[in-house]
C-alpha cells in the first residue's frame, strides 16, 4: 500500500478537556513502530467508560485523548517483529493485553495480563505506547492513546498484543460490539458467573453490557431472568432477548433485593451486577440466595467508595468475583466473531441507531439520555 | 439402661450471666423428644465462639446458656422417629444441620441447611429445640442450648439432623475437635478455597481454625504457606504443621499485606482468613495476586463493620467467599474420622492442654490470655 512506512493524515474524534464535546479534527498518525500495529477502523461502537472519562467528576484522566475503545477494522500495515496479523485483515482491538508470556497470560485462570496493570483505575490504561509516546498529534500536539485502541479515529495504532484476527468474512459493522459491551456482558454470565442450565438470576444496569449478560443467562439456559433498571424504557429490549421479569427500583415501596428475595422464593441463583455504585453492589449481594448464590460485578463507577459487606453475608454461602472484559482474550475473540455468525446469539438487538463517524456528539448525546443501547459509527 | 425417659441429673457449666465465669451446677436435663437424641459427652474442646456470647459486648445472647459446640460422645437414648443413631453409638454433634429435605440439603453445592437460619448472626442460632422449649433445666429455670450443641453437660439433647454416626473405635478425645475448630480451618482450605498443590497461600489467625487451615493447606500439597498472628508465641506450632514463613503484623513497618505481596512477588494465590474484622478482612484481600486471588472467609468478628471492597479489586480477578464448618455435614464427618484414624492429618497439634472437665473456667482463662491453641475437657 502506498501509506506503508508513512504519517497518515485522516479524521480523528479528540477530546480536548472533559465537559465538552469531541471535536472532528485531522490527526496526523504516525507509522507503527516494533509490534504495533496501524489499523483502519471501519465501525465502532460508542460504551459508557467513553464518556467516564471526560466526566468533568473523573480525576486522573489523560488530555487531550482520542476515545473510542469498541471498533472493528482492517490491518493498514505493521512494524516490526508483528507475525499475528498482516496487512488485509479484520480484526478487532481489545483493550485486554495478552502478552503470552507472563504468568497470567499462561494460565487458564484469567485474562489478565501484566501488561494491564499500570494504573489503579482500569479505565485508564494504556494511554500510550511502550515506547511511553502517542502516536497520534494534532496541531503539534500529541495525543493520548485510549486504552491502548483510540477507535474514535480513521486510523489508530495499536499493539499486536491487543489485536485478535477475526474471520474475513465478518460484518464489522455488528461485531465491533465484540469489542467492549457484548462480550463484557455475556462474558460474565457465560464465563465468569458459569451461570447454570434451569437457574434463576438477576441483572442490574441495562445498557449494551447488561443486555449481554441477559443475553448470556438465556443462552446458559437460566429458567428466570430478572432485569433491572431504573429507565423503564428498557424492559421491552430486555423481555425481547430473554428477561421474565423487569423490575424499576424507583417504582417499587421497599428494596429491590427485598423484591426479588421475595419473588424467588429466598434469592436468586446468579446476580450480576452490570451497573455499578455501592447501593448496587449491595442490591447484588442481598439479592443471591443463602447457600451458593453468585455475586458477578462488571460495573465500575467511578470515584465510588465500593461494597461494605458483612463476612456472614460471605459465609452462609455467598461468592463475590469480578469480571473483566468477560474472561475472553484475543484468542477466545475469533471463537465469538464466529458463533456470531453461525447465529449462536444476536447482536442486532443491541443497536438501536446508527450515525456516520462525524456525528459522534450526537451518539454520544442519545448514550447520555438513554436513548440508545449502542450507536454504531460508521467511517 | 436404665436412664432412658427418665430426666438425668448431672454435672453441667452453666454461664447465668455475660462476663462472669462459668458455674458448674447440677443441672435436669429431660428425655428427647420426638427426632431428638440425648447424648453422654465424653470430652470436648473449647472453642472461641463459646467466648464470644459471654463477652459483655455481644447483643443478643440467649442467657442463661450452656455452652460447648466442640465435642464427641455416647448416644444415651433417642426419641420417638430417631433412625440415624441407636444407644450406644457414638457421635459427634454438629452445629451445621443436615434436615435432608430443603433445597439446601440435596444440593451439592452447600452445607447450609434452612434448619440454621433463624438469626442474623450464626452464632446465636439453634437455642431451642424445635417446640421451642429447652431440655436443660437447672435451680428451676429453664436453660438454653448454644447451637443445638451444649457439649458442656456431661448429658445433653439434640437433633438427629444435627449428629453425626462415627466408627466405634474412634477416639473421643481427639475427634471431638472435628466437631469443629479442626474442620472449620481444614475443610476452609480443602472444600471451600480449593487449595491446589505448588500454590501460595496466607493463613490470616493461628488459634484452633486458623492451624487447622494451614494443616489444610499442607495437605493441598501449597508450596509456601504464610502464616499471620499478632500473637508470635504461635509460630513454632504453625511451623511445625507447615508454615513456611510467619509475619506478626505489629512487628512489621508496613502492613502485612503489603509484605505479603513483595514477598511472593505480587500476592499469594489463596488467603483464608480466620480472624476476623475489617483489618483483617482487608489484609485478606489484598495480600491476593491479581487475576485469581482467593480469598476465603471463615472468622466472624461480632459486631465488626466489615469488609469494604472497590469493585476494581473483584474486576482485577478475585474471588471471595465464605466458608462454615468448612462445607462438611453429618455425612461427611465421619469419613473425617477415618481420615484421621489412618493418619490423613494430626490432630495432637492442636491439643495443647488437657483438664477435668470441671475446671472448665482454668481453660477458659487460657484460651483467652492466648496460652492454649485447644484444651480437651473430660468428663
Ligand atoms: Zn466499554
Ligand atoms: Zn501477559
Ligand atoms: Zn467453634
Ligand atoms: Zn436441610
Amino acid at each position: 500500500m502506498g501509506t506503508k512506512g508513512k504519517v497518515i493524515k485522516c479524521k480523528a474524534a479528540i477530546a480536548w478537556e472533559a465537559g465538552k464535546p469531541l471535536s472532528i479534527e485531522e490527526v496526523e498518525v504516525a507509522p507503527p513502530k516494533a509490534h504495533e500495529v496501524r489499523v483502519q477502523i471501519i465501525a465502532a461502537g460508542l460504551c459508557r467508560s467513553d464518556t467516564h472519562v471526560i466526566n468533568p467528576k473523573f480525576e486522573g484522566a489523560f488530555l487531550p485523548v482520542i476515545l473510542g475503545h469498541e471498533g472493528a477494522g482492517i490491518v493498514e500495515s505493521v512494524g516490526p517483529g508483528v507475525t499475528n496479523v498482516k496487512p488485509g485483515d479484520k480484526v478487532i482491538p481489545l483493550y485486554v493485553p495478552h502478552c503470552r508470556k507472563c504468568k497470567f497470560c499462561q494460565s487458564p485462570l484469567t485474562n489478565f495480563c501484566t501488561k494491564f496493570s499500570e494504573h489503579k483505575n482500569p479505565i485508564i490504561e494504556q494511554e500510550l505506547m511502550d515506547d511511553k509516546t502517542s502516536r497520534f498529534t494534532c496541531k503539534g500536539k500529541s495525543i493520548y492513546h485510549f486504552l491502548g485502541i483510540s477507535a474514535f479515529s480513521q486510523y489508530t495504532v495499536v499493539k499486536d498484543i491487543n489485536l485478535a484476527k477475526i474471520d474475513d468474512d465478518a460484518n464489522l459493522k455488528r461485531v465491533c460490539l465484540i469489542g467492549c459491551g457484548f462480550s463484557t456482558g455475556y462474558g460474565a454470565a457465560i464465563n465468569d458467573a458459569k451461570v447454570t442450565p434451569g437457574s434463576t438470576c438477576a441483572v442490574f444496569g441495562l445498557g449494551g453490557v447488561g443486555l449481554s449478560a441477559v443475553i448470556g443467562c438465556k443462552t446458559a439456559g437460566a429458567s428466570r431472568i430478572i432485569a433491572v433498571d431504573i429507565n423503564s424504557d428498557k424492559f421491552a429490549k430486555a423481555k425481547a432477548l430473554g428477561a421474565t421479569d423487569c423490575l424499576n427500583p424507583r417504582e417499587l415501596n421497599k428494596p429491590v433485593q427485598d423484591v426479588i428475595v421475595e419473588m424467588t422464593n429466598g434469592g436468586v441463583d446468579f446476580a450480576i451486577d452490570c451497573a455499578g455504585g455501592s447501593e448496587v453492589m449491595k442490591a447484588t449481594v442481598d439479592c443471591t440466595t443463602v447457600g451458593w448464590g453468585s455475586c458477578t460485578f462488571v460495573g465500575v463507577n467511578v470515584n465510588d467508595k465500593g461494597l461494605t459487606i458483612s463476612p456472614v453475608e460471605l459465609i452462609l454461602g455467598r461468592t463475590l468475583r469480578g469480571s473483566s472484559f468477560g474472561g475472553w482474550d484475543v484468542d477466545t475473540v475469533p471463537k465469538l466473531v464466529s458463533d456470531y455468525k453461525n447465529g449462536k446469539f444476536n447482536l442486532e438487538a443491541l443497536v438501536t441507531h446508527t450515525l456516520p463517524f462525524e456525528k459522534i456528539n450526537e451518539a454520544l448525546d442519545l448514550l447520555k439520555q438513554g436513548k440508545s443501547i449502542r450507536t454504531i459509527l460508521i467511517y
